[in-house]
């Protein structure tokens, strides 16, 4: 699996992936799943890939090679065109290996996202799916998870807005990573981070996070620390041996009584009410 | 979907579950997943069930029943045995129901976790397969969740060890349960909480949690506060501009060159090395 997160801010762009693939536990190795597609000065646009590695890597080739001279990321008037393009992109894979797959029992499994500014619009961000279709992040959604979202989801949905920092999004992202690289082994360091301002039209903060990276070390050592200081300074739940609570009790035999409460004399939470 | 949690410690076991239940988003509705099979003085068993209601109420009812006079919860002489009886009542509804599944195209999906004491014996916690098999807590791995256990795990991860308070471990499983609430919308209140002291050999301490509850408030309140503050108590990322970093650049046309790391003057995090 892999991990790759993406938001959509006031101030621009923060971009996110992690580069662990596996074919079964016993096939790990490292992929990275961020391209950027940049003119200076023109456009950047950020490409993050989750899913079949196969699919991901044709879908990058078709698209950097821009054949399609009429049609391609680097001629696209708005990044509504070129999510599309990208969308085509995932199309033509699917057209190419999707019954071969099928015949293999492999589902046809890829997920995207695609951001970026190109000159003259303001700053987008899309999810692709493996349909080749698309949504847009809006102010009221203004990120995207891709691969092993689930784990690194209660962070953001705490702390992102779209009028956040950059810095602090990246801040998030990478503690939203912690959290996955804590409980998911099929996702794994390095990290591909790149950060973009909006109308700067150019990469200008990108780094590759590896088990030396200070910054991060310090997020993984701090947040771990911080989080069980915060759990210790929070109350534990105060129990009322003279209050009765109900609770679902099954008896021998009596089924015809299945899932009725039954009074029974228990200690309660003294803050029930 | 569903989200339960369970944990075995030295001091006992805490259980939670919610009661959420849905057959698509507009069939949603409340079911409880906890079902409490006790003989004060002489044994306490708690099942908290996931997946397809149908197969969870079967297996309940089959339990609760205990027809057979000479294999039940009620007359099991260790946890282990009652742990394999309930495997042995997922295997008999699967037996009647998982054909007629197939045909309509519906998979056996159901998941449990069984834990309790009977005299003479420790505390113990199953995780139950749908095959009927299963597999016990240790202190290596001292927890189980069912359902949508991905977004309440990181906090669990950081926090629960074996001689961790009853206390502690019921507050945990709350922020892990208040974490997947905030994540996922097939979770819901109410809250079934039961902490089992270890050789009491009755229900205690159980209370039902609902949007009232002022425990639980707090700490729906209290988490998200102060998870806010930590995290703006944490140095945002710094960037250097004099520094080179290398990224994915894919350039028109260079196919060839595809992922080669472009060497290109940009920012870099300052806590690179």
């Amino acid at each position: 699996m892999t991990y790759c997160v993406a938001m959509r801010l006031d101030a621009g762009l923060v971009f996110l992936s992690d580069s662990r693939t596996n074919a079964g536990v016993d096939a790990i190795s490292t992929a990275r799943k961020m391209t950027v597609f940049e003119e200076p000065g023109d456009r950047v646009m950020v490409l993050l890939t989750a899913g079949n590695l196969a699919i991901s890597q044709s879908v990058r080739q078709i698209l950097a090679e821009g054949r399609d001279e009429k049609r391609s990321l680097w001629t696209a008037r708005d990044m509504f065109e070129a999510a599309s393009i990208v969308g085509d992109a995932v199309r033509q894979v699917h057209k190419r290996d999707a019954h071969a797959l099928r015949d293999a029992g492999i589902e046809f499994n890829v997920s995207l996202i695609f951001g970026g500014q190109i000159r003259g619009e303001r700053v987008r961000l899309f999810n692709v799916y493996a349909a080749g279709n698309f949504v847009e992040a809006t102010p009221e959604n203004c990120y995207f998870q891709i691969g092993e979202a689930k784990y690194g989801k209660p962070i953001i949905d705490r702390v992102v807005h779209p009028s956040l920092p950059l810095g602090e999004a990246a801040k998030c992202a990478l503690i939203s990573m912690d959290s996955t690289l804590k409980s998911n082994i099929s996702v794994g360091l390095p990290l591909d981070l790149l950060v973009y301002e909006a109308d700067a039209l150019r990469v200008t903060r990108f780094v590759n996070i590896d088990e030396k990276n200070a910054y991060f070390r310090m997020i993984r050592d701090t947040w771990g620390q911080r989080l069980r200081q915060v759990f210790g300074e929070i109350n534990d739940p105060e129990w009322d041996a003279s209050r009765e609570a109900e609770f679902p009790l099954a008896r021998m035999g009596e089924a015809d009584r299945w899932g009725q409460p039954v009074r029974a004399k228990r200690e309660r939470s003294r803050t029930q009410d």
